[in-house]
């Protein structure tokens, strides 16, 4: 293991034309309309400890992690962008949750209000400690935003009770959280406070899970209910079928996957557990060599939010939740962490330039909680949901998602991730800042220019992404030979550095076909259209064809990209000539034996994380190939 | 409107190598194990009126229809092969059906025995009028197999007690079946007796459907619940949303649709109504042209059993009940007696050679409820099903598939589909004789004998199939010159018949490549085989490649018919060359650049009807064409 340190956000600033409006939007708007739907909806009112059934329509058994997610978002704002305004309104929510607080520290709306004699009597279902889970790590933005410990304490307080609850001690529940979450929430909270019982404590969750005899079995039996009615794969949804060491598949709920795995990862890193880690590396090459989707989404079915079989990947039905795209970009980030592999870095990538940003109109107001592969037009995204786990995660990802970008340790600086702007970075107790000069994504070019207080040695670990194959590197005007010098996907640059030291990358981006491999039924004989990290698809808008699968993609037609600064905020679009076939308005039968008739068409192709923002129609990101 | 009339089963002998053996293994394997799986799960012990809940496991509300149709399949088995045993075995049946029967004449196992107080009060779910309208059809069938008048009179008393709770007349209820059945069984009970007041409610059930106020809210309501719960589509699902003479789109349960129009058309036929037949002919072309799978199958979802939306087509997941393809056979019969129209046939033919036979295994004992177009090899026929509507009805179909072949009105006979063996026909007061010699549907040659008391003038109408592109026709050994003999898909020749005079058939069947209407998005690029009115499919058994849809058939490629005695029954199969894309178990990513290696590969299609005959395996009907 590497443990590499990823540089916070609050360290890395962002200029570029490509996530600095997205996160303006994501301050300006996002994050104030998300307070009013929460407002609107009750769930604030809901805080409230003397709420009774009735005052609301609908009180959601997960409302609080709702209102988490805008706390911790709220945070990173302020962490970047102090706003006395925004500061008061979260010290309001911060203080209805002091005082919803019980006296032995528990904090939970729904069952302090509504149910409190149920409290701990099914974790597979309610979602307890996974609400515990977000207030914990709202609690840590918040005070490492504001350096403020009164919620941290109160949330420390709550992680105290949890932690006399749960355990393999005498008379100790041995549960465990049915949609994890908490896990990982414990270990910033040991590292927010130093407190190693949280760290035990997630190291016992994840421990736990999937141990016989099943807690989720002994706690059903102990509601009066037969758990064996629920049949053998009852486990699997949670991922809670076998110790998960043992685990090899990717099953169940996506997005309880994906928190499962960055908590095994976060254990193992602070535990330097190996099993965990090559858990870790199994159920990796699971997830992305067998149900990946090329966006970064994940969940192939809507049926059980979650994963199905190896190579299956509808496009139409996709479910990719957008929570279970943001949660494998936060899995890679952590898997990239341990290792320093680009490969990790280029699955991360994926999800952010593709499928979790998708999950946000560029108004930032309107959001999808699915975001399939192919759509006939009715899939549109929505202003808030019922279930509104998605709106708070893509609000909270781009509001941190300078902390992708960077890293450090004792002897290296790593740069995983290309964009306008700077990172600080600390290389042992050398300063070092690195600041870009580049149109990333839309562009091959990246200047990168070192500022240090001295000069330093120390390696630079610059990622070559994995769908480069024709990177050139100069240091100072001067090729850099980069034969040897690539180290799991990185070019290792280790020398004396001094400020002003400069390093010209030039990322060759050509249109690529991409294909699936073989086994993909469903993408046998077709091509996505991919340049650079961005993944590109059809939309009605610009391809005015009903079916747009009626499209299909000569292998000899010359795709071309074109910055257009008007369109969807600034994008390459991808044109080039494909055969349409052609609507036949006198054919009456469904089926005849005339061979279809095609004509030439040109196409227009735009990034898949910016469609549905005109007006809608369908939208298609697999084409046929002829 | 034409009315012809079709020639009964028991006047047509089938002595081909297609349905013969496929009958006889429905009378001596299909059948009685029907019968021990009906006792075997309670279905024939429930019948008693003394049953109490608790006696058996799970009595399902419409178990009396699967006895039904098990009669009824015994009756029309008895009218052809006669069979004390059998009969005995009817007949004991009929005696606790008749012991069953209420004073008032009411029939139903489940509101006699379990929840006799609920009798009438859920017409929309509960299925009695639907299990009512089986027994009448087992009872017209008992009655013409055996001129035995107990069962008919039992039913006909059932019938009058309906009548008396039924109508528009002041004091009765204004309902009608939540799933259509009984309309049709109606019309056959009246054509039985000659009891119009049969017809006439069969024609108020066909009617009142769809009318407002609407019933099933006024009964809804009557049952304390808020029918606006259910929302405004609430009707569809059972083609209630409007009266029948205003719908234009195939909606809902695709079973229910069926015997909905099939009482439509036979309404129609006896009354004269033509805004019944112009409400059937447009929703045949929704079905026909938006909705029918090139099997014959209909239903895309499992969902609702039923319709989706027009061009909507999946493979895998198709739904496509065998009831539903038996349904729209009944209903396609109906419409060809109407109107002597051969698209018709054409549709009726397609669902008898495919997607209603694919029912049932070639031994006989094990069925499919679901026929996809595709599989990726977990999906096998059942002995039995929990709702085992499914066997009966191919059974019975099956058992009197003869009645398909010809048909009579007073100058003209009529020979819609094509088999070696005879018809007996009536033709005004003229006993006509038909006999085919013929290999059909494997051969394209059909040879027709007639066979006349006296030499007779009437027009022979010959189904030129809708497939066939290249017919020749020759009487006593001279051609015939189709041009101006044409009508409606039929040539009709009108002449003085003698007999011993013979016509012979030619009706080329090559190889075809069907194609879909490119609004199919998922045929968009792909063909389907097939071959006279057989429609092809590739198993896994002749063609090991995962996933199938590798395989890919190039336009050049030549596709020949071979006849294989040795195999599935002896069928046609069909062998070409075809272009399948190269595993590569070195490929370690789910995505990248390289284009797909492809290599030659020899493709086995085999009829679609009998697939899953074999070790189990993929299917798949649709193949990319390149």
């Amino acid at each position: 293991m590497m443990n590499l340190t990823a540089v916070d956000f609050t360290r890395v600033t962002l200029r570029d034309c490509f996530w600095a409006p997205r996160l303006e939007t994501n301050r300006k708007v996002t994050l104030p309309i998300q307070y009013e739907h929460l407002q609107k909806t009750g769930r604030i009112a809901g805080i409230d400890p003397e709420y009774k059934p009735g005052d609301r329509t609908a009180h959601h058994i997960f409302w609080d992690s709702d209102v988490a997610k805008w706390m911790e978002t709220a945070a990173y704002s302020l962490a970047t962008h102090p706003d006395p305004q925004l500061e008061a309104q979260l010290e309001e929510v911060i203080a209805k949750f002091a005082k919803l607080q019980r006296s032995d520290g528990y904090i939970n709306s729904w069952f302090t209000a509504v149910e409190p004699e149920k409290r701990w009597t099914n974790l597979r279902d309610c979602h307890e400690l996974y609400c515990a889970g977000h207030l914990m790590e709202a609690a840590v933005a918040h005070f490492k935003a504001t350096g403020k410990r009164h919620f941290l304490d109160m949330v420390c307080r709550y992680a105290d009770y949890i932690d006399s609850v749960f355990g393999t001690e005498e008379g100790k529940l041995r549960g465990y959280p049915g949609h994890e979450e908490i896990e990982l929430a414990l270990v910033k909270l040991w590292k927010a406070t130093g407190e190693r019982r949280y760290l035990n404590l997630a190291k016992y969750f994840v421990d736990e899970r999937g141990r016989q005899p099943h807690y989720y079995d002994v706690e059903a039996r102990r509601r009066g209910e037969d758990p064996e009615k629920r049949g053998p794969g009852r486990y699997r949804q949670n991922q809670s079928h076998m110790p998960v060491r043992e685990q090899t598949e990717a099953v169940g709920h996506a997005v309880r996957a994906m928190y499962l795995y960055c908590a095994m990862a976060d254990v193992a890193r602070e535990t330097g557990d190996r099993s965990l880690v090559a858990a870790c590396e199994t159920l990796w090459e699971d997830v992305c060599l067998g149900h990946l989707y090329i966006t970064g989404g994940i969940g192939q079915s809507g049926s059980n939010e979650g994963f199905t079989f190896r190579y299956d990947l509808p496009e139409e039905t996709a479910y990719c939740e957008t929570c279970a795209a943001i949660g494998l970009v936060l899995w890679n980030h952590r898997m990239l962490q341990l290792h320093g592999d680009a490969r990790f870095a280029d699955v991360m990538e994926r999800g952010l330039f593709n499928g979790t940003i998708s999950g946000v109109s560029l108004s930032g107001d309107r959001f999808f909680y699915v975001n399939p592969l192919a759509s006939l037009g009715n899939h549109h995204r929505q202003e808030w949901f019922r279930c509104a786990c998605c709106p708070g995660n893509i609000s909270r990802l781009l509001a941190s998602v300078g902390q992708f970008f960077y890293s450090e340790s004792e002897e290296s600086a790593w740069v995983h991730m290309y964009a306008e702007g700077e990172g600080r970075l600390r290389v042992g107790d050398r300063e070092v800042t690195i600041r870009q000069q580049t149109k990333y994504p839309w562009d091959a070019h990246v200047r990168l220019e070192l500022n240090l207080a001295r000069p330093a040695t120390f390696t630079l670990a610059l990622r070559i992404p994995g769908w480069c194959r024709q990177a050139s590197v100069t240091l100072n005007g001067t090729l850099v030979s980069m034969a040897g010098m690539m180290e799991k996907g990185y070019l290792k640059l280790n020398r004396q550095w001094q400020s002003g030291d400069t390093i010209e990358l030039c990322l060759p981006m050509p249109v690529e076909r991409v294909r699936a491999n073989p086994a993909v039924r469903q993408a046998n004989g077709k091509v996505a259209i991919q340049r650079g990290p961005v993944v590109y698809c059809l939309e009605e808008a610009d391809n005015p064809v009903t079916p747009l699968s009626r499209i299909a993609l000569p292998r000899s037609s010359a795709l071309n990209a074109r910055y257009d600064r008007d369109l969807l905020g600034g994008v390459v679009v991808i044109t080039g000539e494909a055969e349409v076939i052609k609507a036949d308005p006198s054919r009456k039968w469904l089926y005849d034996t005339r061979a279809p008739q095609t004509e030439p068409m040109r196409i227009t192709a735009v990034p898949y994380a910016v469609w549905d923002n005109r007006e809608p129609g369908q939208m298609l990101v697999w084409l046929r190939e002829i």
